[in-house]
């Protein structure tokens, strides 16, 4: 074990002067820590090595992550809570950053969205080992708080499928599809036709097979390609957790698909996403090793650079960040649950990676630093897909 | 009369070019008309002299009004229907221009602000004349579309308390409180406190009497001040149909005010403004005549400059256009029911004015040209006001 010296005491001080604020006590390889805690801290970061102490002082953002997944930084107590306390020591970098490190993070062409993909083609085994049954991998909607995640998750499909105001015969487009949850909850629920676009192989296989299994096969076609390329005219345009992995630069091509894909009379849509209050990079380090490419927009850039381009008017907006954050507790917990078999089949650094990223997750919806938006839209010169906002009943009551 | 010589048809044909595509004709003070009409007419626009031709060739957006209200432009047939069509044809302008024109329409300082608000003091005589008997004079809320002006204002105004959770014993500001009818109704049927700010003496003395005679004084104070005057921390803060006369430049002052008044745990706000998709000055006629110093924002305008800079997260939001537009159809009956009236104590140019202003802005609602917001907010650290939307029973049924 490496001596802890007069340099390690002094980098120590200033992350223990750093976290200090939000009680976390850190400490090093060998068994001291830089301060006396003067109140209980919510948790205990352990530094293992100096390298891992220097990279928290360069740069934490990265760090942080890339030092916990290879087992070099721990975390004494629970890893929420600690994540969420560090969460919070996080201020809003200025706009002129966001915008600069946004447009070198997330370039996206064709191919790199293709690239960026592999995210959800990790294998259709390991998101069945936590998700639920549906395979939706997006925000949950507890209409009741104590649901359980499959309940919320069939909620979520139908809030989706209400705020839409589908009927029977509606043609629907949706961008970026998953496992085919929604698509397939629309054609069996609201009688509609929909085109389900993804990119992701693993994902579509798995939409497809369940498709013929329920024999909904002449009324959902998933399609192998990009949303960029979706063409004809459409009653309604979904898209749900996709929005966050297009990036500023690519706002232009989706209002272009929108504004030459909706219905100008009668046509709607929906965008469910990850967002922010204000413009600010995704951590460098989920982008680095979880979400290539990926870029939280706010409602304004959203509002001004894709919904306005294309000549929509947004009809309503919902933030459902507290839903993100339970859903994401409920993902830890079934992740927690299958500790020994994503040990055994995907190594501990993959483990050590996802536990963090959820529970770093959950933190930012938590606390605010991330914001869960489900915007209505209709083109201008239509009239508001409803009159009033209060919503058929729902379609999933019983499946609860 | 004045001959229509060959300079009059060349201008006349150039205006009826224009509203051709909407079906509008146009006709001159000699009874002809440029071109036969290729299809019925919604209606014709009389010109009663050259002056006023010209006008409509030069400035449209302001010779409209300002001719019509003089008696020199009539309308054959229903004014709105007319007014709604020619509203169509206007194109959204360039950013740049509507920046420029918002910057040089609204300096809006306070000394701005007691003169700008002359048109609510035009005496509340007038306003009794064809508001609802509470004088609402914003958005009404048609929870039924068949509901009375009265019973959607009453919904309105608790749509209002509901969304923002009122609970008994909150400190609520309200920034522009009109005649003080949202005030008393959050006192009467939620047991809050309210400080209600208003610039408009007419309008204050109302309100006062108001409280007095239902007994609401030891709840509600009416206090004669601009809201960047406001001090103090509150629960909520509201403000229904003051955004409008902000105007851009002084959306930091706004953003200074929530961000110091409003309690960062467990506070909230409410917003409801006219707005637009795309950033745009108001008509220069309604300016200069109805609203000086208005200017309708954006939905990213609000959130970026004003919410964001705050602190503030959007929680909520909804587009009620359609509800302005039956709102606008009802007060433009009830002031014509008014006409004699309105015409002997005010004059004809004056009833000429309101009456195009009114059909005018039913006309915005209706197509799309304007949008009404109602976004409801938090302080970003706070949880969200509730865990759904899902809202508590009215108070105000009964009242219908």
């Amino acid at each position: 074990m490496v001596r802890v010296g007069i340099l390690d005491r002094w980098l120590a001080e200033r992350v223990q002067r750093l976290v200090e604020p939000v009680a976390v006590r850190l400490e090093l390889w060998d068994g001291s820590s830089p301060f006396a805690a003067r109140r209980p801290p919510v948790g205990d970061l352990v530094v293992r090595d100096r390298r891992t102490l220097l990279g928290l002082v360069v740069n934490p953002e990265l760090w942080f992550g890339e030092t916990y997944a290879a087992g070099r930084l721990a975390i004494r107590g629970a890893v929420e809570p600690v994540v969420e306390a560090l969460s919070r020591l996080s201020g809003p970098a200025t706009s002129w950053r966001a915008r600069i490190m946004a447009a070198l993070a997330a370039p996206n062409t064709l191919r790199d969205a293709r690239r960026n993909i592999h995210h959800y083609d990790l294998g259709n085994d390991f998101y069945q080992l936590w998700l639920d049954p549906d395979l939706v991998y997006t925000c949950a909607y507890f209409a009741d708080p104590a649901m359980s995640l499959a309940a919320a998750q069939r909620a979520k499909l139908d809030l989706v499928c209400r705020k839409l105001r589908l009927r029977p015969g509606d043609t629907v487009v949706e961008a970026g599809c998953g496992w085919g949850a929604l698509a397939l909850h629309m054609a069996r629920h609201y009688g509609v036709t929909v085109k389900a676009f993804n990119v992701s192989r693993e994902q579509l296989g798995f939409a497809r097979a369940r498709a013929a299994r329920d024999g909904l096969m002449g009324q959902v076609e998933f399609i192998d390609d990009d949303y960029r390329n979706v063409q004809g005219e459409c009653d309604v345009f979904v898209s749900v957790g996709m929005l966050e992995h297009v990036g500023l630069r690519h706002f232009h091509s989706l209002a272009a698909v929108l504004g030459r894909t909706v219905r100008r009379h009668g046509g709607r849509g929906l965008l469910h996403f990850i967002g922010r209050d204000v413009p600010r990079p995704l951590n460098t380090w989920i982008r680095r090793r979880v979400f290539p490419g990926a870029y939280p927009p706010t409602l304004a850039e959203v509002t001004s650079r894709v919904l306005a381009p294309a000549g929509m008017s947004v009809i309503d907006v919902e933030n459902l960040r507290l839903h993100y954050a339970r859903t994401l507790e409920l993902w830890s917990a079934g992740f927690a649950a299958a500790t020994d078999e994503i040990r055994s089949t995907y190594g501990e650094q993959f483990r050590r990676t996802w536990e963090l990223y959820l529970a770093g997750s959950q933190a930012a919806f938590a606390t605010g630093w991330m914001q869960l938006f489900q915007v209505v839209f209709a083109p201008r010169e239509s009239p508001p897909p409803s009159w009033t906002r209060a919503e058929p009943l729902p379609h999933v009551e019983a499946a609860a």
